[in-house]
């Protein structure tokens, strides 16, 4: 490996830092050594168990309960459900796309009616990626420099280009409360020479998103509104009202590669960090190799976000492995295409043998879909291509997602309190 | 004109109802006089001004006040919005259509599966039409014979065949609580000759479509189910669970012909009345006074229902006239060509102009769209082909619907109430 100068310190530093945590990993830790040192987040992690932890993200616009999973919200809004049923859902944070935003309605659109949060009334958490995943799957002639991309719209083929620093504007203009740096997404399969160029290139766009983030912050359009400062859950420092600039590790399907980007984007640093390149088209088992792999290599008291992945299995999978944020659109578009996640298996509504089943779609589940509609109904709905097909779906297999979390969330909570019994049983008494 | 013999009879018979009622229009009515004597619904006035009236229908499912907007749930959903926002919104009463429900999913897999109202989870009242008007109005090559009607399905090129007999076994399966007699919707405009035909026709047919309810009505899913059987309001009677069938008044725009069929069909004999084969094309004045002289007709003491009508200002207009009951795609269609009704007037939310346009949609109105979401949001919305435009802006519209009724029927309670009070005036002190 050939790492630049400083990451060796970086390595060092790393190492020190997760082993304070590590040294105890199924007790509370001190809430001061776990917050974030970014004055717009914070992160506090109340339990752990193995490598799981439970915790709170606290960013200007409310707190998110972690490990949590992001439903995508493409073009400021989850496809067919209204906000206030996101709400009941108990969604904290949504995704939004930079690269769909930008072409419509327009950054400058969303920025002059005060930012994403007032656009869409959504006043809950934010986060939106930089674009460079969308450039990267959607766009026709794709043309990368070290400058930037020059794309084409998916939608009409006009000529964009995005680099680091309009990526931030633009992100900055949209206002979440978590944004993402601009990096380039590796295709894969890819050499090895490719591998590392794209690598560097990634690491090469973080400093400068991170420059021109540092240099623009404050024109976020709800920069430190009065309403939006909060106090630190501990009390002990006050959240600014601006976003928090998150950093992404690249390095394709390669163990070396991607500690050496973990390292490199930590020097860098970020508040959180992203594992992004993933999802591309690569085996399963290999995702969770690098997965397994990167998390090593990443900060234990800052939030780490896995894009773009995964199944019900998989995000369960990978909260347990420590991953505290996830995105994926495989429950929505999932949805939209009559497949329906639930704790029996997976259940594909236009098949006829639903037709006259009269028993809910998830007899386990508790959601406003499953409690009220037949599988017959549901069956029904979208073979007639109804749209309320289409709303009841994504709202079911939301729901499936959201408690899919929140007994990740349980199970790590009581993993680490038996633990806590455990030790304090085997204590003599006094 | 040529009546068959007893309409003379039936003239002076309802002449002479009604006359109890117009004695003193402005003033509560005796419950006994209005109670329906159809044994499933009841309805009762509670309120009289002018012309206009306002009432409780009481179905096996419900009670309605009237006069009443009723939403159309084409496909056993109203297309896009889930029934707990109906709900929400005050429906109080959905129609479904027998043509769709026939075709897709089918009248036997309702029927098995309980009804309409358990198959879509909507548990107040429903009505269906009877097919006649969708087998005119969507399919090909219709062949109307003394028999019924051949008519090819408009999603598959399908023959079907509908009579009177087979379209009230299809209601009774479907299992709405008012169901409506099988017409022929005469289109516009039409002969002389053909008028009087298809009127004769549908006279015909609505004997037809007696008898065999009659005969068959104990077969609908939930007959005389015990938790759907009730005690009238004024708790003299107890309503059966059966379904109540609405006779339809023809006659095209004829006003002797509406006065004929107004009157044979009351001789027939239905627990509530229907002014069909309006909004076929026509000039609206024609329509107003087709309404007008056949309201004139009508037994002043039953539910009076005007089918496919109309504007926000028509259904007010309609229900100060006197009519009870109104159904219109107007709201729900138009909400999805992003046409929207407001106290301001008509919103084409398409337009550029709204794009960056921060205030609510109506600014009178307290839905959840309006009091939520930004015109320049929904504009998004509609401009970027997102399902949640249609699914908004039906909520909307539909609640301006409603508002427009509860407003309606608050003027008139108003109107009864100052007439009261003027009359209480007049009169000497003791």
């Amino acid at each position: 490996m050939t790492f630049r100068s400083g990451s060796q310190e970086a390595i060092h530093a790393l190492a020190a830092r997760n082993a304070i945590l590590s040294d105890s990993p199924n007790t509370p830790f001190s809430k001061a050594v776990l917050e974030s040192s970014a004055v717009s987040i914070s992160f506090h992690i109340d339990a752990v168990s193995g490598s799981g932890r439970v915790g709170r993200l606290v960013t200007p616009h409310g707190e998110i309960e972690t490990p949590v999973f992001m439903p995508v919200g493409t073009l400021a809004s989850v496809k067919g459900v209204p906000q206030d049923l996101l709400e009941d859902l108990g969604v904290q944070i949504l995704l939004g796309n930079t690269y769909h935003l930008y072409l419509r309605p327009g950054v400058e659109t969303v920025r002059r009616l005060g930012g994403l949060h007032e656009f869409m009334s959504w006043p809950r958490s934010i986060l939106t990626d930089s674009g460079g995943f969308q450039v990267f799957s959607l766009s026709d002639l794709r043309k990368v420099t070290e400058e930037g991309v020059t794309f084409r719209s998916h939608l009409d083929g006009s000529s964009h280009f995005f680099s680091p620093e309009s990526a931030m504007a633009a992100q900055i203009g949209l206002g979440a409360d978590i944004i993402m740096a601009f990096d380039e997404c590796t295709e894969y399969p890819a050499e090895a020479k490719r591998l590392r160029e794209s690598m560097d290139l990634t690491l090469r766009w973080a400093e400068r998103s991170k420059k021109y983030f540092e240099d623009h912050k404050q024109e976020v359009p709800w920069a430190n509104s009065p309403a939006l400062r909060r106090s630190s859950t501990n009390g002990t420092s006050s959240l600014d009202a601006t976003q928090a600039l998150f950093g992404i590790v690249q390095g394709g399907m390669d163990h070396d590669l991607r500690l050496e980007s973990a390292l490199r984007t930590l020097e860098i640093g970020f508040p959180g960090y992203a594992i992004g390149g993933l999802s591309v088209g690569e085996p399963r088992d290999m995702t969770r190799e690098i997965v397994e792999s990167t998390l090593e290599h990443l900060p234990k008291d800052q939030p780490r976000y896995l894009m773009g992945v995964g199944t019900p299995q998989e995000i369960a999978q990978y909260a347990k492995l420590g991953v505290d944020m996830m995105d994926c659109v495989l429950p929505t578009r999932a949805a939209r295409h009559g497949l329906l996640f639930t704790s029996e298996g997976k259940v594909s509504i236009k098949q006829a043998r639903y037709a006259a089943d009269n028993g809910p779609l998830d007899p386990a589940c508790l959601c406003r879909v499953c409690t009220r509609y037949s599988r017959a109904y549901l069956r029904h709905l979208y073979a007639s291509n109804e749209v309320l097909a289409q709303v009841l779906n994504t709202v079911h297999n939301l729901s499936f997602y959201l408690d899919t979390m929140r007994a990740v969330r349980h199970s790590i909570s009581l993993g680490a309190k038996a633990h806590l019994f455990s030790v304090d049983s085997s204590q003599p008494k006094p």
